[in-house]
């Protein structure tokens, strides 16, 4: 399948998000090979020996040479909660068009919530959400939901057929009514959005519709760009001037265990940062723990750490 | 008073907007000298000869010249309802930085309408509004809008009893509810956003933001360039190229009266754009003889044209 | 001719500007109604009854509703000296891959000037240049022009046989050397550029630049869209609060002359504002002054006014 | 010292850079405390219990939430050579207005350099420079130098004298040329330009300038902004997807040496990547290793690493 002919099979085809949403792509200028293009005026000709696309790429991507991944655009029509799109939207570096209910009346959807997708409130994260609730709270909850969504339409309702002004009318609308938007971006801050709004520390719903972006739309569209967003942004892992420091100490220290992992936690906390010693709590030293644990130096510890 | 002491009387003094709302003022680099001072770089000593700071601070906005007016800058927080932030936050030129419905418990405040405020769809402009409904109207309206934010507040509120994630729970909080924000913006982007939002095709509700910050906060602050943003761009009138030929030809004309206004409508429709002749309504034409009886060439119609 | 094929014939054609320099399309998303399919979701369904497109896209660049034209984007391929491209990188909003003088030997040529196009130093406009300067005195600085390039690339050369890193060698090369770049921007901030730089007050270098990429790709590739940019922004006329109330004094008075144009520079001076009564030389004035000329209101002076 | 004092000190204070270049601070809006402030609308008051700003700082940073750093403003006078400028003004998130030699004449200073200060070219980095040159080489060079400057602006002069307009006699004039500017910028866009300018690829005459901005400057007006700023983003090591791996194999497999560095070239090489197996030179090996090395897990190779 050629680049055109992918397009042409991307182009308007709706991947559906949540009940009532949808993403999908209108238009899209240039593919992998942009990239290359505007790295080589960049980096000159001398480029063109040392490196074919894919290793420039990947270079670019690694050391965050940023501008030639502006020089792809992509256009999207999306159909999102008010309430997702108020997240959305902070993303400044996107053109912008959006439903106008001031214009129009308000699209007749709100997101619905099924009874077992009700979640609770992280413990660890104050800004996330953990489990879902039992179902038998869920049922009711979602019985409320709907009775104060059906209310909310009538008065919406109500108040066109008596005569308020459509930008008046709106004012209660919940923050669960669908609007829609054009929303147009360049490569490089479109990564860049897809970076934060994947993240596991995102709300559920942004990142669905982040997921079906990248996933469905960016990935086959540059899949050369989308390999190396994954190896060095997605999955890398920072380390910082504390915890190298950490780590240094720890792979100088005599290993507890002769076999791997060889670190043991008395042996982390022997060598940890001494302005975390003090402290019962320390979430960068938890933080530093849950790296090193994931680089295989120490076992993980059995009680659960976010 | 100097200009230090008018800040310290500014900041942090509430202006209130609205039933709940308010913005004030919580810091500011610069004033009118910040622009001449940067204007004078880039124009060079020359200019020191030549003109006064006023002369050259009506001189840097009548030409568009709008760099030196980035180098003031200011910083606010203002408490709005949602409906009212979705178009403020469609500026991207500002940082912002908005009360957080994951983190926190949502405001519990929302925007109210009284029984005489209930507003009519406008005629003539698709997304305004006009005149206010009868009382007897608003007092059902109001009656209903009260009954739909208790039982929004009310589910949010079981929603959180239940254990329900922030994040999650305020799904369905209607576009009323008030939210706050810091905004910090440059002077050249907050004349613009002033521009546009205290026009009068602005909706009611962020004129009365815009127009609070513009009157109370920015003209006290910049005095020189508040009267110059008034004289040259709040009260300009752009002449297209088809409005200038229609007056050319006009005075150029025999007029029709011997005492002002000398012409007449049918020396207007005599001297019209060939396009607009054949069309029975033409936006275009309203807005050019609009134009004209401002300015005092001919007479305004009996009849009401928006 | 399809848009598909008018692109075709577009991209990557070299239009000469300068005697060394070129713009060319690269690449273009969207067309006229591009910016339709954005207002549409904005304005709602609503516009599709009462205007065609055509009519939209008037309506919207008339009142500066840009975020349509947003939706359109060009990329470019320019080569242009380093002098003119001081100016043009001052645009923001743009995306950038500049050729680069630290990867690359630095391209061999620079912009020379022949004896015919020395211009002057303009008397009214501190900014601007005039008319041309006597051909002898061209033909000297011409000479002086090429010696002194000359000279800057052997030094250039010589410091690179030298061994001289290239970030350090071209610490001299002359303002007038040629580099290239990508150059992406959606179509709203490439009016706004070509606005500023289209216009007469630009230096003629970049002039010539804005001029080819206005006329020669983006009328053909948006032809309703620059007509309506050439009606309202390019030949359009703004007249501030002072003008308009000179302009309605004017208007209300009796006439001197029996033909048009009917009022004298005698009666002008009669209703000029009171701020300028007292002042010999006023810019603002004689801007008014000019406006009202090119209105038809009075007489042009016989006297140069620029 | 209070805060109000130390800016009062720093204020027009012109730290010396380069021959004939400077930077001074003209202004600063916030502190420390500034993000604080605006941190905490967005994570609410229950952030007030749990950390102490020093705490929250750093969380903020290390986590990229960046907006916060954005409500604190600084701005700039910068002397800066025009070679060096054409790199900063790249930087498109700050307010600019620099001298224009359209207006004024231009400055009459270029950067020069003395014979012990010219580089060669990098071996291992296609862009940057690497030690001095010999000073017999220097010499002669620096003479070549003084030659070219002087005549260049004897041409220019003699171009003024001939009556040129300013903004065509400047066209020759050296890319070492100063220029000044007023740079203003928030300070979450200035650390990412510290972050990109201080670095080691960055040529050394912008690091001059970005080292003596962020430790002259920056680092007293936000000393817990910019401890956490070194800790997490300059002084931070990025693992990629690619390098865990490896660096997980490695940790995994048996140590060669009883003492540390415990693992070996051979170890690692064991371990690498398979796609880098087959290459002879590999720069993304090269890189690993490198980390691998600072992180004290294998023994820092005698040949020369970039």
């Amino acid at each position: 399948m050629t680049h055109a002919e992918l397009i042409e099979q991307l182009r308007w085809k709706k991947f559906p998000v949540l009940d009532d949403g949808f993403v999908c792509l209108v238009d899209v200028m240039g593919d992998d090979s942009a990239v290359v293009q505007a790295a080589r005026v960049s980096y000159g000709t001398g480029t063109k020996k040392v490196s074919d696309d894919r290793t420039l790429i990947r270079y670019l991507l690694r050391h965050r040479h940023t501008t030639p991944f502006e020089m792809a655009e992509l256009k999207f029509l999306v159909r999102v909660p008010m309430d997702c799109w108020r997240q959305w939207i902070r993303h400044r570096t996107a053109n912008v068009n959006e439903y106008s209910t001031r214009y129009s009346v308000a699209i007749d959807s709100t997101q619905t919530t099924p009874p077992d997708e009700w979640r609770t409130q992280a413990e660890q994260n104050r800004q996330g959400s953990g489990l879902a609730l039992p179902i038998e709270v869920g049922q009711k909850l979602s019985e409320d939901e709907r009775h104060l969504q059906v209310l909310a339409r009538q008065t919406y309702q109500r108040r066109l057929e008596s005569g308020v002004a459509r930008e008046q009318a709106r004012k209660d609308l919940p923050l669960s009514t669908y609007t829609e938007a054009y929303w147009k971006i360049d490569l490089h801050n479109l990564l860049h959005f897809l970076a934060l709004r994947m993240d596991s520390h995102a709300q559920q719903e942004i990142r669905d519709y982040s997921t079906t972006i990248g996933e469905q739309i960016v990935r086959p569209l540059f899949p050369i760009v989308w390999e190396a967003f994954a190896d060095y942004r997605i999955n890398s892992l920072s380390l910082t001037r504390l915890d190298q420091e950490v780590l240094q100490r720890l792979v100088s220290s005599k290993p507890s265990n002769s076999t791997p992992p060889f670190w043991s936690e008395a042996d982390f906390l022997a060598v940890q940062n001494e302005s975390w010693r003090s402290l019962q709590r320390c979430r960068e030293r938890d933080e530093c723990r849950d790296k090193l644990e994931r680089l295989g130096l120490m076992a993980a510890e059995s009680s659960d750490v976010l």
